[in-house]
């Protein structure tokens, strides 16, 4: 057989302790962590260098092999699960995990693809730094998918996506031909900036090897406050207002919504309200302190003299800021007490979050009668998680077959506000048939055009994105 | 004549307002400002909408016409300009200048590629907001122009460059396809970030016709010093330093050499150094200020104790400020005073600015003795003005002559520091066979990769860039 004789020569490649084939051995690798999707591999590769991925893709590409590449396999959306043909080799980069150089003086490290994201803050802390990258999975996801999801998480609003991050990458192509720009450079118009092109694309266009990163100054000391307030509109007002008067320097801008805060209060250990009248609606703000807190709590004050916000608990210590935070990361856990839920991550302009929300509540009311909107997320980056709980005496399977029906039905309403069916999440294979329903012919066209220029082949990551 | 029926064909597009063809009105438009390139053609189109932009490109597309873009017509790189064949068409954006959006709530307004930068400001500034692109031609650049060399200038320290200020863009591909992106979102992972391709690819890709800006609050107070430091590399550490202490406030960071401090004495009213004993090196330190000013004076005062920087003056009011800004703005202006410079728009990684600097003096003084070297710029970026005024003694003509070889001593010391020989000003024509001498040759043919995929025809500014 051709195809084992090439498996064999990618083997030789990463040499003895570099791949995988028995079963037991992939089956971590070869599955979505919920479940949601199960592929199959002839051999998973685990290169250890650049030149590694180089002659292995350099090999697939002359014999037609398809590759997925694979981070930390904690994506949500399947872009880095073989599909279930068994013809797709799998590229782990997890043992490409050195961190080649970090600098303070230049505010910037670069790291190899494997690396985990909470060593790189770690490394970034050590020497009195800050890599502004942060979300849920920083304890096991990698770098590399981090950049090739454009990842986001809590830190957007003060530092941007993961794409503001790169200084520069180094990437290999579909052919094997190694793309050295590591530069650490804050400024350079030298011909195009061929890093953007590999930065959310999701495996599809090459691999990510390594990339040089920017680092900030660490925030010395932080406000952290819950907000009550009575609509989401006040809560984009109130941000508007709140960026300027406290220098720019908002860390975090969560909004909550009522339904959501019950719910974990209702369900996760240690969530209390500290109100004791219940609002409409909730914020998470948190800042970076220029003082010793004064300014942030005049701020606050402010606010609720102004009628901004109907009531305010400031963080007093750690434990109160934990128990605030705590709060905000039980909704998802606390959904889960309610039966099925479906989960829709879209961005809308940041001022009209608040409309976008009311719209397509109505829009989810109408088409399933009892079903229960839980809307929360990073509002300071116009990112809503809009998730609906299933109408409580529906069964958990009579709600999941509607799940494409109401994703058509709030993805209409994002739409409409001129806002993404993907906020951070990427597209990977659950996404693929709703790229191309919800962006213009044009743009998917030249999406394609530039697969088809960078891979001719259409060995990398074959089924997603496109 | 095809040709002739061509142009007629364009004319018609824009109507009997939207072109120009007298050789007297075209001049301005035909010669970069300071005279270091002129061109020809047989027609400047200024189409009014976007459709008549694409209706321009389906048109010479198919006839094989090209074409450059224009805007203000300010860059350095000569990247605007027509060849001197007579054949290529002049597309000018400055009639598509109108706002056509603003929202201080989403922080954001979308703009048409010829409004000119100093305008888009103003619009910003009217509902307290601020864009924060700010450079030297910002009086008659266009914002077309800014995104297609992502612009620098200098509010890059905090802000980022033209790049990070675009949120969407609206653009023309070669074939006249209309690629509508023109969404003011700030995460976004569905599919391949298109605009990014456009940003800094000087018109060679498509044509940008509008973009969706991204606006900040406006910075309310800002302390200005003047530093006299022992060397570069002191700089270096104190940029480090009070980026952390500053809150990352810091709004500019320049480095002036006492060389370069000294002609601007010398040559340029109102220039006065706030020192009695003179330095080697100078920075002005501007930041955004968190409180009454007591802050920024205490950590200025703690880096003059701490042995970073030698002498210091804060400005006590506008004037003061003003001063010390007009010293930065008279460098240019003060060399030509001196006979001939040779000037070599750098960066290099900011950490070692310092090193760079002393090494690229060096090699400069080895390779033409008696010239002599006046480096200040963007340091906070790793932005160098790396400028070379003739020896004395020389006439400017031969100084010019080594126009090519004193580049290739100065890019080759770039490069030893992982550099980019164009940090601001874009490629053009003026740097392209440097692009192709310092880029590897896999950048260079991914390069030419995207540009003959997405113009096959090779009509978008042939001769640019590439």
């Amino acid at each position: 057989m051709g195809d084992r004789v090439i498996i064999e020569q990618l083997k030789k490649i990463v040499g003895e302790k570099g791949w995988l084939s028995d079963a037991e051995d992939l089956a971590p690798y070869l599955q979505e962590w919920r479940g949601s999707w199960h592929g199959a591999t002839p051999v998973m590769l685990m290169p250890e260098t650049t030149e590694q991925v180089s002659r292995i893709l350099a090999e697939c590409n002359a014999s037609g092999t398809a590759v997925v590449p694979q981070g930390g396999n904690t994506g949500l959306c399947g872009g880095a699960i073989p599909d279930t043909s068994g013809t797709q080799v799998l590229l782990s980069m997890r043992r490409m995990n050195r961190i080649r150089s970090i600098s303070a003086e230049n505010y910037s490290m670069v790291a190899e693809a494997g690396c985990i994201l909470a060593d790189l803050q770690r490394a970034a802390d050590d020497i009195d730094r800050t890599f502004a990258l942060s979300l849920a999975a920083e304890g096991s996801c990698q770098i590399g998918g981090n950049l090739s999801t454009d990842a986001g998480g809590v830190n957007v609003l003060r530092y941007g996506t993961a794409r503001e991050q790169a200084l520069g990458l180094e990437v290999v192509l579909a052919d094997g031909t190694v793309l050295n720009s590591l530069r650490t450079l804050r400024k350079d118009t030298a011909g195009y900036d061929l890093k953007q092109l590999f930065i959310g694309a999701e495996g599809t266009l090459g691999v990510i090897t390594a990339a040089s990163l920017r680092l900030f100054p660490k925030v010395r000391q932080r406000g952290t406050a819950l907000l009550a307030l009575a609509s989401a509109e006040q809560a984009v007002a109130l941000l508007a207002e709140l960026r300027g008067r406290l220098h720019d320097q908002l860390l975090a801008f969560e909004l909550i919504s009522a339904p959501a805060a019950g719910l974990a209060e209702k369900h996760i250990q240690n969530v209390r309200m500290p109100f004791e009248i219940a609002a409409p609606w909730y914020v998470l703000l948190e800042s970076a302190l220029v003082d010793d807190g004064t300014e942030f709590q005049d701020e606050v004050m402010r606010a609720f003299e102004q009628g901004l916000v109907t009531d305010a608990a400031i963080a007093k210590n750690e434990a109160e800021r934990n128990g605030f935070w705590h709060l905000r990361h039980s909704i998802s856990e606390a959904q889960k007490h309610e039966g099925a839920s479906l989960k829709h991550d879209v961005s809308v302009p940041v001022g009209v979050v608040g409309q976008f929300i009311d719209s397509a509540t109505l829009a989810v009311e109408r088409f399933c009668p009892g079903s229960r909107v839980m809307a929360f997320g990073h509002v300071g980056d116009g990112n809503v998680h809009f998730n609906v709980s299933q109408p409580i005496d529906w069964t958990a399977e009579r709600f999941y077959a509607e799940r494409a029906a109401m994703a058509g039905i709030v993805y209409d309403v994002v739409a409409e506000f001129d806002g993404s069916f993907s906020a951070e999440h990427g597209v990977g294979v659950l996404k693929r048939t709703t790229l191309a329903h919800y962006r213009s012919g044009a743009e998917i066209e030249l999406m394609r055009t530039i697969k088809a220029a960078l891979d001719p082949r259409n060995i990398m990551n074959p089924g997603k994105v496109l």
